[in-house]
């Protein structure tokens, strides 16, 4: 790493002009660096004659959350560009193609995806996405599918995961979504108004079990190689297009855990309508679209994954039928209790969403924060009782209708 | 790797002699190669003047079983001296001391543990060893606490698992254990007198759902550094000391596979004896023996893995007494239906266990054969209603008494 350094707007042109093909012939490139700075540089090139552009991202060698700034690896960005490089093999339409990674800068030129809104934004802004469901459950039914045991020979599988050891950003989740939640960590922040929402999170003991179980998974059960930070914050979205982003924290992991993470998003954004939409009629429905996509995706998911199972399962054990049906119905329920620990964690811990964060009328907020702990917490305690999708249907509604 | 060739006993002298202190002032060294020639050279190198010795293994690049051969990575010695090196450490009396590990010959050279016998000859012979329970209790809640996210930091330990991946070696126990005894595979062999078990192994529906998930469970859960070969064989004893051997087979896997190794050991040996003591009196009270040892083993395990976690726990969360009853509750399920699954494959598949192989009379072997299947194929398909180790002996027992 001794020629790295963070890179000024100049030689990000120079870098994509030498290795983006798109790019060689271009006489007046623009660059305008878009990230936030918390833990990546990201350069936005642009050919002003051809209007061409692309992504140079460059992993910082620190975190910043909160003022704060920790130490963190650049190995990220060998990991962030080789899961794109995977996942880019198996759904090329559902990925930003990948044009070059530079190992001792760490940076990856990526495809230019400007003409897509982050999805948070775009669902807090009350838009809906037809195809989104199809996607992301195509997604995850290939990334999943085709690394797991269950879709690659096992001996690669193996190797694949001794490539994919993300300790430091395994301990970001770790800590964030398993533990400071349940305790009284300084890294945690939440509206002091739900202070007794807070105090049962850190004494429920049945709670603390569960999170514990599902902990145990997410350290031990090396099932897939996951995207790892699969919120509506890392997926890119047009009416007709859906990319999923930024899998810096892929490792090889329990398969739930990714599945959870989009339907625990959808989630807060349900919760999150009491404060966006004013009019009662429009906010259900928008509610019960989002209700729907979630089945979708499951559903979708699951004739996905079965029918991959079908085409490609490598091994003949895992054939059996009554095998592929508890291996379901047990990935369901991790699913959900995943979903349960993400949502928690993004109400009480360190980096909420916008989605509930942003909630102008106190009140409101309040009322979101207190239904999304109440359905995360639920799915946590309950997730081993679901046995279908529907269950989870009727469950959010009746905690809905409860919180009234 | 391009040095290395299959040492010549002289070789093998020099080596020892550069290498082990013990050995540097010998003036007369004899050389023996002891070992079985179908995965190892195994040369004894003893100083005839002061009778010090050590033992030089070095791996060979292919595996004979049966005739056939297939090459096999040289990386197991790395492995090997690796897992011997944590296991010295974390257990120094329960393991040969390792004095060198030279990686481009594929030789490690370690104690050498002439005194002891193999077990599982020591068993046959009906010899028992009081401290066997006592000791391969502490070798087991010491290797697997402190290798597992209980007792090691959780980000060492994803490091740790990395230089644990080991496809070449899990591909053999993938397939001998948790494939081929299921099914018409030219691998297997057993006594044709037993071919309507071997039927009903390979028809037997819940049977292969229970395979598969403990298939999966060897495939995914990563949950502590194991020996990965733990049988009888694999472990020398006097009667005062316990040394275990050969850890070449391991990898990052479930707890219970180790554990419910030994465990499926011991009952080939209580099946087996039906073949080799006549006595009634004397045999049923070897079995006694053999059951009380199991009993105590996995007793003292608990005791001596709670008390670690106790003492040595690394976090919070993992700390609460209802997620430590449930974790253990859990470890003797999957305990049992490994050893299970590494009873049926001694039976049926390939690599037997004199044990029961060697017994000469044609009826006892066989009802030895079929005690063992069906204690075997019991523990598969049950393995997930124990709750109590006692259930294990009266299950043995019952299935014991059904069988005469």
């Amino acid at each position: 790493m001794s020629n790295y350094h963070p890179l000024t707007e100049q030689e990000a042109i120079t870098l994509a002009q030498t290795h983006v093909p798109l790019l060689q012939q271009a006489t007046s490139l623009t660059c305008r660096e878009i990230g936030d700075g918390n833990l990546n540089l990201v350069f936005h090139i642009q050919d002003t004659d051809t209007s061409n552009s692309v992504i140079v991202k460059q992993a910082l060698p620190y975190a910043k959350v909160v003022g704060e700034s920790w130490p963190l690896t650049l190995d990220r960005a060998r990991i962030e560009s080789e899961a794109l490089r995977i996942q880019g093999e198996l759904c090329p339409e559902l990925v930003p193609a990948v044009y070059q990674y530079l190992p001792e800068l760490a940076v990856t030129m990526m495809e230019d995806l400007s003409d897509h809104v982050i999805m948070r934004s775009g669902l807090i802004a009350g838009n809906q996405y037809p195809y989104f469901a199809a996607h992301i459950s195509e997604f995850l039914a290939r990334t999943l599918f085709f690394t797991s045991d269950l879709g690659i020979n096992q001996q690669e599988k193996k190797i694949q995961q001794g490539s994919f050891i993300n300790p430091e950003l395994c301990k970001i989740t770790e800590d964030l979504i398993f533990d400071d939640p349940y305790t009284d960590s300084p890294n945690n922040q939440y509206n002091p108004a739900i202070q007794d929402v807070v105090d049962e999170l850190r004494s429920d003991e049945e709670l603390h079990l569960q999170v514990a179980k599902l902990r145990h998974q997410f350290l031990t059960h090396s099932q897939a190689l996951l995207h790892g930070d699969l919120h509506t914050g890392s997926v890119f979205v047009t009416k007709q297009s859906t990319k999923v982003i930024d899998p810096e924290f892929a490792f090889y992991g329990p398969m739930g855990f990714d599945i959870g993470a989009v339907i625990a998003n959808l989630l807060l954004n349900y919760a999150g309508q009491l404060g966006w939409m004013e009019e009662d009629q429009k906010r259900q429905a928008f509610q019960q679209y989002l209700l729907h996509t979630i089945q979708e995706i499951w559903t979708q998911f699951e004739s996905k994954f079965r029918q991959l199972w079908k085409e490609h399962g490598v091994d003949r054990i895992s054939a059996q039928p009554s095998f592929q049906d508890a291996y379901l119905t047990a990935l369901l329920q991790d699913t959900l209790g995943f979903a349960g620990c993400k949502m928690v964690r993004r109400i009480v811990g360190l980096a909420h969403v916008a989605d509930i964060d942003t909630i102008k009328q106190p009140e409101l907020k309040e009322q979101a924060e207190r239904l999304a702990i109440r359905i995360g917490t639920t799915l946590i305690k309950e997730h081993d009782r679901f046995h279908h999708i529907e269950q989870l249907m009727d469950k959010v509604q009746q905690l809905h209708a409860e919180s009234l």
